[in-house]
């Protein structure tokens, strides 16, 4: 193995640029200051070649993919991201310039765009890769969005297109045509964590989560951190045109998009009064944001207008939540 | 695999108690309010089977461990430890009750110790056990203790015993008496983060470093930082007698609690007008502090005292740091 500290100074101390009163990568720890008033949000999420990403998935896109599943989670908080680490386990196979060089520049473009600093992490040995990266951000006291704040009648609304990473998996499992289906591998590989939607959700927002597990797998999520109910109405679940012109080909798909996962939009909800807040707010973010139902004082999710009279996850061959 | 919110829930959940006012596991991210005028501290180990700590390792030691060695990290900061995460990924075959209730009740030991609660992680499929913890620390602003502080004619000082965590690995890898090197043993599995000595040296100490990749190296990381070298008499690092007693029988291993690793020790250096102090603040400890040497204009390790005419790291086979 290349030596462990040669690589973190070519490959990841340029992305470690920290303020003047801040300690970044190369001592035991970070050591970051905290803006007053405000709480630390923290999020940790694994990636596993193989198991979160297909082994096909080029480093660029690992590198980009680990970081934004966990600004992901930190939006669904209405955080704003400040700094991450990084635990990289490495095969033999991918430590070596080349890997590595493509692996941080994916890494780097995003973490950039936020502006988000690497401050420090552990690079080992294993037989397969394995990223774990720990995101922090910062929200105002009192002011993180939880998943347990919908109430009876707030709207439930998502953000951009759904089911598009579940369909760039499944290009890449059945090998179908890459440029047919490009948006769906850019969704998948790439996806955009919604920031800024998070940030501007702080004070309208009931609650949200993030859409990683799959959009009905998450809403029950969230209905049981609430405790209560839902009626979605399918026909109003946003589909980008990829998705259209796959669902038009392969209607017995229907429920692809809606239990498949890697989506990385915001699902939330927003009390009935602030619903007109929320659309003019929203209009500068260029990003489609659609009421697909309400929340209602039952349990579970009640589904309308599902194909073949589906109306409960349990239809779908979901178990207990 | 079982069902990752219920192992989460069964074994995990009981370690996160965070304050009323913060969030802990169950959400997007954690929550957690920061204390006025402190930095944040962080600091991130991962542990691979195998690779850190022996396939035979005990569950329980492997919880205890991995977040002994973070907290150690945290200790050389100076930083009072608040809080942490883990990312586990663990192999179908570790994937049972029996396993997780020992690894989390090891764990548990060490966190109530130091009363710092899990507030989240991620649980994933993996061939091979891989541990990673972030832990979060808070020191007064300005005040943790770096790598980079030491200055010529600073006395170069290290707690504990050095040497038994590298005996206590050579007794598993070479089949040893388990018995008779008991001590050792305890010293692998089980360290103890040095986090009183740590929050008692930052207004004493000029610089530190936990001694994990074994002392000399340490050193030699810690004088690269402040660019300094040092003088160190090998006849003065402090060893156990179950170590005294293992090189009175093995003179040719002189060098091995020099140069093996697992101390989880903190070393550290003194301005000479402090160190009057340190002798009398370090009495309630009930932790034995040695000066092994002193920092000087020069550059890396010259050794006092080592056998067979060795005075430099170059020596014992060190390359470049």
């Amino acid at each position: 193995m290349a030596h462990e500290f040669d690589l973190i100074r070519t490959f990841f101390q340029p992305l470690s640029q920290v303020a003047t009163q801040d300690v970044g990568i190369g001592d035991d720890g970070a050591v970051l200051s905290c803006p007053p008033r405000q709480q630390l949000v923290v999020v940790t999420d694994t990636m596993v070649e193989g198991v979160h990403f297909p082994l096909e998935t080029a480093p660029e896109d690992i590198g980009w993919k680990a970081l934004a599943v966990n600004l992901s989670d930190l939006a669904a908080m209405a955080a704003k991201p400040a700094f991450f680490s990084l635990a990289l386990s490495l095969p033999e196979s991918k430590n070596h310039q080349a890997w590595l060089k493509a692996f941080s520049s994916g890494l780097r473009d995003l973490a950039e765009h936020h502006q988000v600093p690497l401050i420090g992490g552990d690079t080992t040995r294993s037989d397969r890769l394995t990223v774990t990266v720990t995101a922090h951000g910062w929200v105002p006291e009192g002011q993180a969005l939880l998943r347990s704040g919908a109430r009876p009648g707030d709207g439930l609304y998502v953000s951009g297109y759904i089911g598009d990473g579940a369909l760039g998996l499944m290009v890449v499992n059945e090998a179908l045509d890459a440029e047919a289906y490009a948006g769906a591998l850019q969704k998948l590989n790439r996806p955009e964590p919604r920031v800024a939607l998070g940030a501007l959700l702080a004070d309208l927002a009931s609650s949200a989560i993030d859409v990683s597990d799959g959009l009905l797998a998450d809403i029950a999520h969230l209905l049981e951190a609430s405790q209560c109910g839902c009626e979605l109405d399918v026909a109003t679940v946003p589909y980008s045109q990829i998705m259209q012109g796959y669902l038009a080909q392969n209607a017995q798909a229907w429920a692809l998009p809606l239990t498949g996962g890697d989506d990385y939009e915001l699902c939330f909800t927003v009390p009935a009064e602030k619903e007109a807040l929320l659309k003019e707010r929203i209009q500068p973010l260029n990003l489609p944001i659609t009421e697909i139902g309400r929340i209602t004082a039952g349990t579970g999710v009640v589904l309308k207008n599902a194909p073949k009279g589906v109306q409960t996850l349990e239809h779908l061959g979901f178990q207990h939540f």
